[in-house]
């Protein structure tokens, strides 16, 4: 396919390497020269404007948050002049009341537009094993999986809403940051009582817990190593917020973000915004006075 | 082995069972006759005091909780008539600070004390597949092994610490519930949006969350059912409780189980004691006004 | 004085009339036509533009939120057109962001910007009894004074910048939502040991919280009854929301508010939130299965 | 009245002081000798044996716990040799369920019980100013009301069930740490921003928050001052305890009560337990990095 490709942090630049892998027509453009060198070799086509990405079959974009986005496409212009017909897939973490603004916004002009948000961190992302969250028109979704394919291992169509796919991103990152947290006190309580974190740790991944979430991060947490950061926890907290904020929309209440959020507060107010995730269990272990 | 067995409710007749399966001579005392007729069909010795069974090689105990070991043991006087050398195995989950008692007042009266709380349901204790969690003296665990291997699939050795090994099956308890809780959260948050739970469901279970927990409380939870009760939400919150007060002893925040606690009692004040442990999943739905 | 007012809510034209009672020249805005007739027999003039009442010595403004303030003083161009040296005095419960911003953007234009949010029900400003919480440049202070002293019973001048206003305002709605709360689940608690909840109420706000705020969402507590609202559940969500934002600015753990968030959320969920304040007490029966 | 006193700390010896003052025969009992030398050269007499002092027309007691009363009354067999007739009068704050408990036991042997916690600290008691929360069988009450005139400024009658005294307490208890962690959370709030807390208490006890909790706890807060201790912290998260314990006893969820437990459990972990109470505010502080 011949692509344009918008946001080239560590995500963006990893989905848009892997696209370019497959043989994928790629136009890149980034506000900051940063990773674009990278891509080229690869054999991308830097361009100078975002409007020069903003065509082709489809453009993909990976920004910051909802400010980021809303400042290249709405305020910036450049989708009141993209060609009709285009696909954007936007497949960056945003809030789900901005993902359905632009679903309006799209179809006002003539755009196809898909939320595609993604689980997986940068290694995953590099190694084109994402799980892809999908919703948009059927037909728009088609058009574009032959990239999915290249980025991620696995798209799950979850409709046409594409708001929907935005909360269900939202919600299983919710539940990742639950998880950190719940690991983290239970970390805290058992090593106040002597007992090495790692030999709980050992008990439940291999138990009531398999899989990479609770080793990973229960392994930074047991060992309180917090950098490398493989997410920050800064970005957590932006997640847990739009989370919040999704539930906000459908009067939800939703206790353990709201214990989640002033946590990963804490952690900021301590340094930690930038260091990993996992860093919630640095808070439980603080309040304990350890 | 011969051995004693105290307390045959649902889990402590299925280990019983087991053991006897494998060979063991067991002799079993329940306060209510209850479920010995299967187990004397199975070749146990029902026996009329909990002083015949509370002899031989070892004995096992699996009673309700703190108050009703403390009854028989202590108050009743079991303890102090204990043949010299008897190992007492107490699968229960009992408080920390109970263990610790035990564990000072046991070697008083020359008795061995292994803690060896159990993960697992009924359903997996009748499969001899539980995951034993025992501490205490090595060699007290040495000789038990054979009953261990004939009711576990594993054995695992958290130190000659007993209480150790209830603190630990504490903290799993109480991720188990935290994981219960933030699942029924996120399904309240993607069904006020209108999503499938059952899908959300889906993506979690095959990404970030595999393995039976999510699994099995989820199902109930998408399809808002809680009974039958595999584990009970009123023995749920008991753990929780016990999990808090271990917390208590170490002077560790728990927030999480401070937030599940109330959830639990919002559940039981709703008629959900009796219900699935996953009814957490109801009161976030129910805060919802679905 | 000769002076504007935009904003004509239950609040706004308790302000104005009061302005007008004790003389001044008020000219007078409002959205719809609602309540600017009773304004005009009290000698109010009615103008038809946002322009027209945004001029003379001084404006003030009492909309319903930041974006209803943004829609008419920002995007409407209301701010652009303002004549040099205005003063602009902002009494509605705002952002403390927003506040901050509007500190630039007058500035840019030549008008003064106080910030003067209130203290007090539409009965207290009915009765021109409210509590002002005024900060921005002294002189344009002292220039509305004889307003402030025609609206309010004192006014606290709380420093030069002004969001400080804004933030003592959000302040203190949080600690006043927090001591319904916190009456709320007390009241569940001795009701549930068959305690009267007055009997309670009668105690402490005769030892421990004297004043009116106890007192009077004590009762509606107590009496169960929160209807009619003297202040509606979902603006005190609203406040909450700001004073949380306002911490989230300054990295700062408010789990008292987050709190508070979720179980308005819940009233809002169950109907209430058109419902008084109070409210929150009918949150912690309800929880309670009462 | 001739009267025995059994518990003689700050509070206690306070107390009867006063009751020696207004001209009551008192006999005091302790078990360490500590102030029992002040409160015979006031008059009393001082006895070896807490049976001595358990005498007489009533007996007051005020020990720290449950557990010092139990083990003086029911373990060290006091209660049994009572003089039939008898009034013992609990002013300690004890749990609900043990003051039911001591309800039936009372009646067993033919002494009556009166449970009258009170609302104030020692300062208060020496003032002879204590609220007392008086209930039991009204004659008991009439019969010792001639103490509680002179220990207290005004005793609360709540009703013939002992252990509504209890709960009532506790909740009042509950409120008053409530408030002291909100002011807490909005003081780290206001400075956060750059506002003097002095100046934001200033305005909420002359407006919403009126009375010396607000005004006492608040100052220290804002002084950042936790020494003298008033009210230790550790005594503080006891009652805390004794108030979700009663909830738990009517399954009502208490969340703020959960809240203020672990915050004050991270108070002692960072060595605050004998700190004064308004050392919540610290945690919050110390939570937002300052």
């Amino acid at each position: 396919m011949d692509i344009g490709f918008i946001g080239l942090g560590e995500m963006g630049s990893a989905m848009a390497g892997n696209a370019l892998k497959a043989g994928h027509t790629v136009r890149v453009w980034n506000r900051s020269a940063g990773r674009t060198k990278a891509l080229a070799e690869q054999g991308a086509s830097i361009v100078d404007t975002p409007e020069q990405a903003f065509s082709g079959e489809a453009v993909f974009s990976m920004l910051a948050d909802d400010a980021a986005l809303r400042a290249v496409l709405i305020d910036g212009g450049l989708l009141k002049q993209a060609p009709k017909g285009l696909v954007h897939v936007n497949m960056a973490t945003i809030s789900a009341a901005f993902s359905a603004e632009l679903t309006a916004l799209h179809a006002q002009h003539g755009v196809a537009y898909v939320a595609a948000p993604v689980l997986g961190r940068p290694d995953v992302a590099a190694a084109g094993k994402l799980n892809i969250l999908a919703a948009g028109a059927s037909d728009a979704i088609d058009r574009v999986q032959p990239v999915f394919d290249a980025i991620g291992q696995k798209t799950w169509r979850v409709g046409d809403t594409p708001q929907h796919a935005n909360v269900l991103k939202l919600a299983a990152n919710f539940m990742l940051a639950s998880a950190i947290e719940t690991f983290g006190e239970a970390a805290a309580l058992v090593s106040g009582h002597g007992i090495d974190a790692h030999a709980f740790l050992d008990i439940i991944t291999s138990t009531l817990f398999p899989g990479p979430v609770y080793q990973g991060y229960g392994t930074m947490i047991a060992e309180r190593r917090y950098e490398p950061a493989l997410f920050k926890a800064r970005l957590g907290l932006k997640d847990v917020r739009l989370a919040m904020a999704a539930a906000d929309a459908v009067d939800t209440p939703l206790p353990v973000a709201s214990l989640l959020r002033d946590n990963l507060i804490d952690a900021v107010a301590h340094g930690g915004g930038d260091k990993d995730f996992a860093v919630l269990g640095e808070v439980a272990a603080r309040r304990a006075g350890r």
